[in-house]
């Protein structure tokens, strides 16, 4: 599919797309270009084949004719300025970014016509971080949504959407708008969730911290496990989906003071009737998930 | 260790429960009674053996020597004047109530110089409700929390904690306040949390349901799984630890106003410090667990 793929940033998910494509031979070579100089070594520790660690990133870059970015999502700009030097002109440039909207805004108005870039993001990934626990599985049966800078279905964007698929994903094509939105509930206002929750119980039980990781299987460790994530990408996330995630909390905040307000026997029936309402989007995970569409496992 | 173990509501606690005992042989017969009639056909169809279902409570709780009160915590009342009225002199009563000190409450001031009550907790549940979800090691390598009515290891407290020590728990002993406490910061708050989120999210994205759902890996689903559980007894969870879950909830909004505060470029710092002093709550759940320290597994 292509002769050489330049990944940048080497974490959990640049290595898993690399280990993908060794398996499913989607590219003659493999190179890797990483600030963390340690990564060069583990590259050889963690027994990577075939993979060639570069230093200077204009080589990297000239060689290339697929670059995937695997870096923070405030970070792309001084990478972009590397592509529009160096890049071939055949070159195609995706990236796996949780924030879409930020960064087709900075390429339309900077970068456009100096290459091609089809922006991409794979909802993969497990608590894990490091090119240490990358695993070429990390992809199947997952979605990816592709949000073209043009909104247009070019030929670049059907090669990439090829690309994953191959990894054994399922591509979605949507705007980066609504993109940011979606991934704003369904991930973001999460995530947000969770630090604010382990930051309550750190600040309510100083003193009894190990009870609260002893009885942990009550619901709160459910909420931990996302905060072990990468805090330079969440950050990045963050601030680039400020806006959506801001509004979304207050909207939150919202119910839970509903919520505290209905918490009397007066309300009772009330409170009832939104415990069984919630429980019935849950349902509806599972029940579409039976009636055979596409959703990936827990 | 009993003669005749009565379990008065039969749903995924109280089936687990039978079936542990069985197969453990805790006691030579199981008697069950729930107001739900169905239970009592469920029972044959999912091939229960050798318990027996009785129409009448009071018949029931007569010819019992352990009561394991398995229903709702705000619906105990009722069961307590039946136990005062119909129990042997040497019953034993327990539950698995999810609070304790209401419940501890009502029993000095109303039950106390009745029957011998000993309150437990077992921490332990999957998402399915219902009898026939039930399995004997839902128990195993579980905490357990007891709260003696009067603080004290009593015989009967050390004959509770040998049974559920039986059904493969990790038993600690707690007062009823600071169960309640920390099980509003592990278990209550979360739901709380979980429910709202959930909430939100369909009020935000009402065209783009089938969205969330299809993208829910990102995080979002994490935080539905616990909205699967019982409306019932989560209601009275809510309305008999309410004082408590919403002091935790203000505490919690602040965190989560903060947080939407610090998501500006001049924050970005101490964004991250946030971000990667909570991820290190996480990494003590698992530190804990590495270091031969007894957490219950994900």
């Amino acid at each position: 599919m292509f002769s050489n793929i330049l990944i940048i940033g080497f974490g959990l998910i640049g290595s898993s797309i690399a280990k993908g494509v060794q398996k499913n031979n989607l590219s003659k070579k493999i190179t890797v270009f990483d600030t963390d100089k340690t990564v060069k070594k583990r590259i050889v520790s963690s027994k990577f084949k075939h993979i060639q660690y570069v230093d200077k990133i204009e080589k990297a870059i000239s060689d290339a004719d697929l670059v995937i970015i695997c870096i923070p999502v405030l970070e792309y700009e001084k990478v972009f300025k590397n592509i529009a030097k160096f890049g071939k002109s055949n070159l195609i440039v995706t990236d796996v970014g949780s924030t879409k909207l930020n960064i087709v805004k900075l390429f339309n108005k900077n970068f456009k016509s100096k290459f091609s870039y089809v922006p991409s993001h794979p909802i993969a990934g497990t608590e894990k971080s490091g090119l240490e626990n990358g695993f070429a599985e990390l992809f199947h049966n997952r979605y990816n949504i592709i949000s073209p800078t043009d909104n247009k279905k070019t030929k670049n964007v059907i090669t990439i959407k090829k690309f994953w698929e191959n990894l054994g994903m399922q591509v979605d094509i949507l705007s980066a708008k609504e993109h940011d939105r979606i991934l704003g509930i369904t991930s973001h206002l999460p995530h947000l969730l969770a630090y604010s929750l382990v930051r309550t119980a750190m600040k309510t039980e100083k003193s009894m911290k190990s009870n609260i990781i002893k009885y942990s299987a009550g619901g709160f460790r459910d909420f931990t496990r996302i905060t072990e994530n990468n805090p330079n990408m969440w950050r990045d996330v963050f601030l680039a989906n400020e806006k959506i995630i801001v509004e979304l909390s207050k909207s939150l905040i919202e119910e839970i003071k509903e919520f505290g307000q209905d918490m009397t026997k007066k309300q009772s029936s009330k409170l009832h009737t939104k415990l069984n309402e919630t429980r019935k989007v849950r349902k509806g995970i599972i029940k579409a998930k039976m009636a055979g569409k596409f959703i990936p496992n827990d």
